[in-house]
């Protein structure tokens, strides 16, 4: 049975997503350029591996969370080479959120090494990673990702089969482009009805039972006070920063770019994102683009 | 027992709207300027009256069902003067979609002269009217929304109570901006997957399961061949058209100026809906603004 | 030969313009409600009159510079009656710039009473009031606009006339929603180009000689120390207010959405100085809408 | 003296430039992958080559318009290797609009072998090249912009420097993405106007000697019948086409992806210059984009 994994990147994702399949039974050996990142996941009962490659050796499935195309690029192929060392028995699933360009090249450049490798990127955040309930939208030959779920399925609620090498990441900006747009509409919507003269929490209860119906509204409402643990009650901490909102609206351009396709309101609340984002709310949550419909000084 | 309904306008939405209220055990009176359109609700069981004065005598409820600010002004108060001849002991729901200033007004209207008024726009179109599954969004007194339960219970599903006059309006253009907005984005974000591979039905499914998740997508996806019974899988034919549509997104900058509130993504929205509508779309069904992100001559 | 003028409003504009009517030999005699804006024109020489009705009588022109649609109504139908007692040779030049329905409503209301009236909204700000270089928009009878031009040579260099009643107020909220974009498309381009290592004043020299260029580039630049006179580089005090664009910006919207005509890029820079406005910029110039592109905490 | 030119790339650009330069004294020795180009420029006095190599052997001058990044990069550096062949007295001239990323790579891989390279993209289109009109927007070292202009004024009649390497290509984008936006913002000005019963001459003339004062108003108006020579009066045919258009705005959005800058109304312009182009008007000249806002059947 397969039971050993090699997790690499144990940042505030890749950590607790970690921790999930030890809790599962597996035998987690974990590595990280961060040494206190690495010593947290360690006290947390991962192996510590001196390196990727030590860490890899003899797995049954290598597990990635990286910040970019960059640097999923370089460990596997350009610089750490860990193509070279991974073993034709073992499974990549890299859940790191990248070009679906940089998912091919990854997955591609294992099968001509003869090994397999699919990409998962996840939407759920850190909540989500904590509490396995992620979703991981997959991209790469059908019956890697069935084999997939046996971990998967440890760390998440939903395994999504989206489609070949580059259909995971697709997904997820898809469906990301779709959640800012939301997420704003929701807040313009909101601002309007609460500057004529509404109450929010009525004004969203009525929405979200009628066709202005959707998931920012309904569990992750931007206005303070509309629901209890919403990053909105608290500030806007904690949930999905605004930085990353960015970085995935910048996929979605590129992805658009490349298939010709016109997003007209995507490229708008990546504008209004990157706007708010240079004004030092990078590290907010998302739904604090409410705050940039307030008649108020800003912050 | 309040029995007696007079139903003025019976277009498109009136006529299945009063026929409710007939299967329900109402007496219905009705009135449209429009000979064919009083002619055909009678034959289904309307009691035809000569003028609108005529069939609100005795009523226990007026309800309206009108195209515009100037014909709801027009007939209660600046020409045909019915607030005039409308009685103490009835109920005036004006269902029309207006501005919140014209309700307000038509509101207190009726107050100064000891009447009792309130505005119940819907939600739900004709598919909706139709199948007594409509939602009402009223502003007004409290215990004049209770008391119209009577009726609405027999036309829709929902009844919601926005706030004081106007709140209705209000709420009903809060919903449908963020309607278009979620619309147009569910569209963007489809043909942005499908550009680069992916399967309209999968993507469909996994944003619905994901933070994606919205009205538009779920219940009435504008991608042909993801639902079976949507407008988009039938030619757009049918639903709520784009000309109704655009008047909903003009109600919603007007309210914006009128309170200093900005809505960058419904403002857009509103200016993609009417490009749309110029070249010759206003009488499909609003999901079609699909249409205009596909690589082919238009329509 | 024509002599007397009643002025009616003489604020931050209508002053100045009075000042040069004086320079030039006519007899103003001055009317504003606010006592001490009164009492500064008197001080350069203004004939005091004790209220607008006073000042009309006997005036050769009447020329009013109001604030919106509701005073200017107010002022000559609706409250004031003014137009009760202005006599026949007397020619009506308002130069506020309101809504192209209310200027049509104060011409035909004259007409009917046999006064002649146009609007003359003005372009070119208080400087351009000082300087006596404004731009006049003119709308109404061409031999009226001609016999307007007595006065309004000595205000500013250009009378234009855009066609009948309305014409001037279209004129210039399509000019300036025309400006509004393209100073927000320059603040775009510079703050692109400083990004990417370039001096901004290269950068608008560049511009001014190819295909990108305009006013707002040219003549108003929005770059702090591109160019020394400009409200740019004098903390952005001065000039044309945020307020006002706002303003225009809404009458533009409000045209658009009489005509049924689509400004995507219009409206989009409507929501722009709005948002911006909603963060306490209303009084500083337009210009300022650069700082928005800044990577700096606001303001 | 210097006095041999070779040119590569002898499309609707390159070729026209090309015989000023015979024009003007200089041997010019060409290449063009496509055969029928290269004969039609050696009727006009091209000395034929059989390759680049060949062409660049003992030229003073190596000028290239090439279609983009990749063709660059190949042609230079990664395949046809002709930084190994050109001789150290030669001074490269890329006249291609690319990417200032791979206007660097160029700049940077010639400076390695000891050679001089600068980047100069052009504005002025098909037009301005055959009238020697163009205007070159350099970067690269101080001194070999100098250099260049024994050549570059015979084709143009502004060279500018941007800056260092990669600067003449920021310039270039942020000019056409100015250009972009104030091209389509006088569109709508203009349509708004007619829509509302203005003569487009007229409001053309007026906003030309006002604020709204631009490139695309004054020297190229994109309203049919308002100037006698521009595209718009001929259907859209000639000039700038919307395919090269949506090539500029979106090495714009890259710069602007780099750099972390936000260009609201230039990401707006990018859409709708490619929804635009999506209905086949991509061979158009991008003037066309005033049909868009006409109610009547899309083209």
């Amino acid at each position: 049975m397969d039971k050993i994994v090699a997790f690499l990147g144990l940042g505030h994702m890749g950590a607790p997503m970690a921790f999930n399949l030890i809790k599962a039974g597996f035998t987690v050996r974990g590595f990280d350029p961060v040494e206190t990142l690495l010593q947290a996941a360690v006290e947390q009962g991962v192996e510590k591996c001196a390196s990727a490659k030590e860490a890899v050796k003899g797995a049954d499935f290598v597990i990635s969370m990286l910040p970019s195309d960059a640097v999923v690029e370089s460990l596997y192929i350009d610089k750490d080479h860990l193509l070279e060392v991974i073993e034709k028995q073992t499974l990549i699933i890299d859940c790191s959120t990248v070009s679906a360009r940089s998912s091919k090249r990854l997955i591609n450049a294992a099968q001509i090494k003869g090994l397999h490798a699919i990409e998962a990127p996840v939407s759920g955040g850190v909540k989500g990673a904590a509490a396995a309930t992620l979703s991981f939208m997959c991209g790469g030959e059908h019956e890697d990702v069935e084999r997939a779920k046996t971990v998967l399925q440890h760390m998440g609620t939903n395994v999504f089969f989206a489609g070949p090498a580059g259909a995971g990441q697709t997904a997820k900006i898809c469906n990301n482009m779709l959640l800012a747009i939301h997420m704003i509409g929701t807040a313009e919507a909101l601002q309007l009805g609460v500057d004529n003269g509404l109450d929010p929490k009525v004004l969203s209860e009525i929405m979200s039972k009628s066709s202005g119906a959707n998931w920012s509204l309904q569990t992750y409402n931007p206005y303070p006070g509309v629901m209890e643990s919403t990053p909105a009650s608290n500030h806007y901490r904690g949930g999905f920063k605004v930085a990353l909102m960015c970085k995935d609206l910048g996929l979605a351009q590129q992805a658009a770019d490349h298939s010709r396709s016109y997003t007209p309101l995507g490229s708008l609340a990546r504008n209004l994102f990157g706007l708010h984002s240079l004004k030092g709310n990078e590290e907010l949550d998302f739904s604090s683009i409410q705050t940039i419909f307030n008649k108020e000084p800003y912050k």
